[in-house]
């Protein structure tokens, strides 16, 4: 996209933005506020607030105990079918409980089961470390037996693809990466790294917590084996809202869930004295699920329902790329480096850019009395500001100003106002 | 208590109890209901809904992700002190964060760990099926070496004490029992069993689901060693709010979370490869909490620390020995029979009846046609009705109005308009 890199310009496309009334559909955040970090938290729907008093005053006030009955005990087997909707996952192969790491755990686990003999595991140095410590913990409490090996990155953005053949062997129980790298955005080629993988017999697990609700997923045609990701960043289901799980239909038998609770029984409410597995993707339910924050993501999947994935990817993918002509034309000559792939094909829908005093650069932006108010982008150590496009939210003009306050607080100095320390944890 | 058995009676009984206010703050169920389910869904304190339509509103809808630095991340530690206070805890040794059967998971697996070269695991055929169903995966999953022993029972009421030493052994490297019985309301004495598994060198896993809120607990007291517990029931923290983990200070080094994931890290926003677990009850932490769900449990923690555990366990004393009265009074003779131990201070709060036709029962007594309006007990196979008393709820005139319902439902038959079948899940 070429110039004339103007906020008339911004607000001219985002008046041809065809998903633009679905700005309207979030509640307000502060006024003046930027806000750039869906891919962190996405923001709150109004819908969500009226589903929400209706889960809490109505169901729980009201109707108490029978609630389960009318409401609440289908609701992961529901919340699943709508986000394998999403996924390109069969109703049946999707199932919404517990978060990302307890649903990573269950999957890597009986995975490892199902490949007993192979004591392979890899996955990349770009994932999530959360991934790589439960297939830590994992690894340990299996005796130790298990490998885990890394494919490395070239400059954390990119992975080494070229080497991932040499980690796979004929003793590779398990491929467990990200879709999207949280830091650079790398985005796999999912089908063409499943296949790879599954040809050495591997069992491969994605984890789509950054690609679900912005990426058309489509887990079926690719052949994917296992997934599991996040509802609370590209699906807005609220802070910490469980997670999901995808099994594939063909493996849902053979594959046994090592937390084996009550939700995953036959007949819960038999309370029998022996387990018996439920059929189908709910035996890899456990506990009982938190059914508000459970609840808070209804109304947000049907947003993305009805706006489609394809044209939320449409649009990611055009504001990503005003953002990248925005950074090469004001921010590239003051030592801030692209730190995502430069292909569109090939990243998600945040762009990372890095600078050596990026952590104090995003205390000035995230600063009110900087500029027209805070913009909040957000920090990954050690030097990655990521600025996170959630399209059905962010404006062309919110692009621009990001860039412009950016600029400002770097070519000016602005940052050395603020401490070095780090504090918090975002 | 004597007669006369009378509304008025039980009127009376309302004007004089000191806790009678706390009703109050409860928002309003459907009118004319008699709720005595508490012990399965504990009722909606009005103060949640202010106070999480501020967690939804200004923390998620406006404020965004900097709500977690300002609000959220220190939420499990913050409502895992307060639970110490209610059971008898360091406010270091307990911490809320998921499902109940996954925190039995994490503990479970952890002391079978810690206590290698021993195989045996003892519970009761009186727990929560899904405490022995997570035992029964772990088993397997160890590789089938560990048994699983359960103290039998009398009639289901309570347990064959005398029979507990002859199951505990030097090989013995957990006793995992539920506090209070969920059907039969039967309470261990916790200090008693405790010393007596630990002379033998086993760990000790208490599970506190139908005790905590309602039973001043004391696990210091009884120099526990784990415990878990759902927050759903008497801590009234709505459907499937996270459970807590208490692990005893000396004892936090020693395990380890099976499931490492990142809010059990030292420094999650470090982002650093290798897991490095936190210090003290953080480690029991996995994912990201379900911050809305987690966030409606504090107003009524709050409301349970105003009342105090020894006032809340006076008045279910005092109720369930009222409810007691009138069942010998009105029921007894009607083929009914009492399900809970007759002495109050080995029960829980509440009391399960027997019938043969309990499910119709249930269904009768529910049923808005009948009666003055429905009541909610609920129903537990094969033959069980429970009575659940939810002190800062429970009046005696709803204790009064259940046992009339039930003597005209059962002596009159009427029962017998409903199905067998059943259906729904609870």
């Amino acid at each position: 996209m070429a110039g004339p890199y103007t906020i008339e310009q911004a607000k001219e496309l985002d008046r041809q933005d065809p998903l633009r009334s679905f700005r309207e559909e979030f509640v307000r955040k502060e006024a003046a506020m930027v806000y750039l970090d869906g891919n962190s938290l996405g923001p709150l729907p109004e819908k969500t607030t009226v589903h929400l008093d209706r889960t809490i005053r109505e169901q729980w006030g009201r109707k108490l105990i029978r609630s389960w009955n009318q409401h609440w005990y289908k609701l992961p087997e529901r919340l699943g079918a709508k986000i394998a909707g999403i996924i390109g996952a069969r109703p049946d192969e999707v199932i919404v409980s517990d978060s990302t790491s307890v649903n990573l755990y269950k999957l890597a686990f009986a995975a490892l089961k199902a490949r007993e003999g192979r004591t392979g595991i890899v996955s990349d140095e770009m994932n999530f470390p959360t991934d790589l410590y439960i297939l830590q913990g994992l690894i340990k409490q299996l005796g130790g037996k298990h490998s885990l090996r890394l494919l490395k990155s070239i400059d954390g953005i990119s992975p080494h693809l070229a080497e991932l053949d040499a980690l796979l062997h004929s003793g590779t129980a398990l491929l467990c990466l990200s879709h999207v790298a949280f830091k650079s955005s790398y985005m796999y080629d999912m089908e063409k790294v499943t296949r790879q993988a599954q040809q050495h017999g591997a069992l491969v697990l994605w984890d789509l917590s950054h690609s679900a609700g912005v990426i058309p997923v489509d887990l079926n045609g690719a052949g994917v084996d296992l997934a599991v990701g996040c509802t609370y960043k590209y699906l807005n289901g609220g802070p910490g809202s469980p997670a999901f799980i995808y099994v594939k239909r063909e493996l849902q038998e053979e594959l046994e869930n090592p937390i084996q609770g009550w939700f995953g029984d036959q007949e819960p409410f038999d309370f029998s004295l022996q387990y018996r597995k439920a059929e189908g993707i709910r035996k890899f339910l456990a506990g009982t699920p938190p059914v508000i924050s459970l609840s808070a993501l209804e109304p947000a999947l049907d947003m993305i329902l009805e706006a489609g994935t394809g044209p939320i990817r449409e649009k990611s993918e055009n504001q990503s790329e005003y953002l990248l002509s925005l950074i090469r034309h004001w921010l590239l000559s003051e030592g801030v480096h692209l730190g995502s792939p430069e292909q569109v094909e090939r990243r998600g829908s945040h762009i990372s850019l890095r600078h050596p005093e990026a952590y104090r650069v995003c205390k000035a932006l995230m600063d009110p009395g900087v500029g027209d108010g805070p913009v909040i982008p957000d920090f990954r150590e050690p030097d990655n500001i990521r600025l996170g496009i959630s399209p059905l939210y962010t404006s062309y003009e919110e692009i621009f100003r990001v860039v412009i306050q950016l600029k400002e607080i770097i070519s000016e100095k602005l940052y050395e106002n603020y401490p070095r320390t780090r504090e918090g944890v975002t």
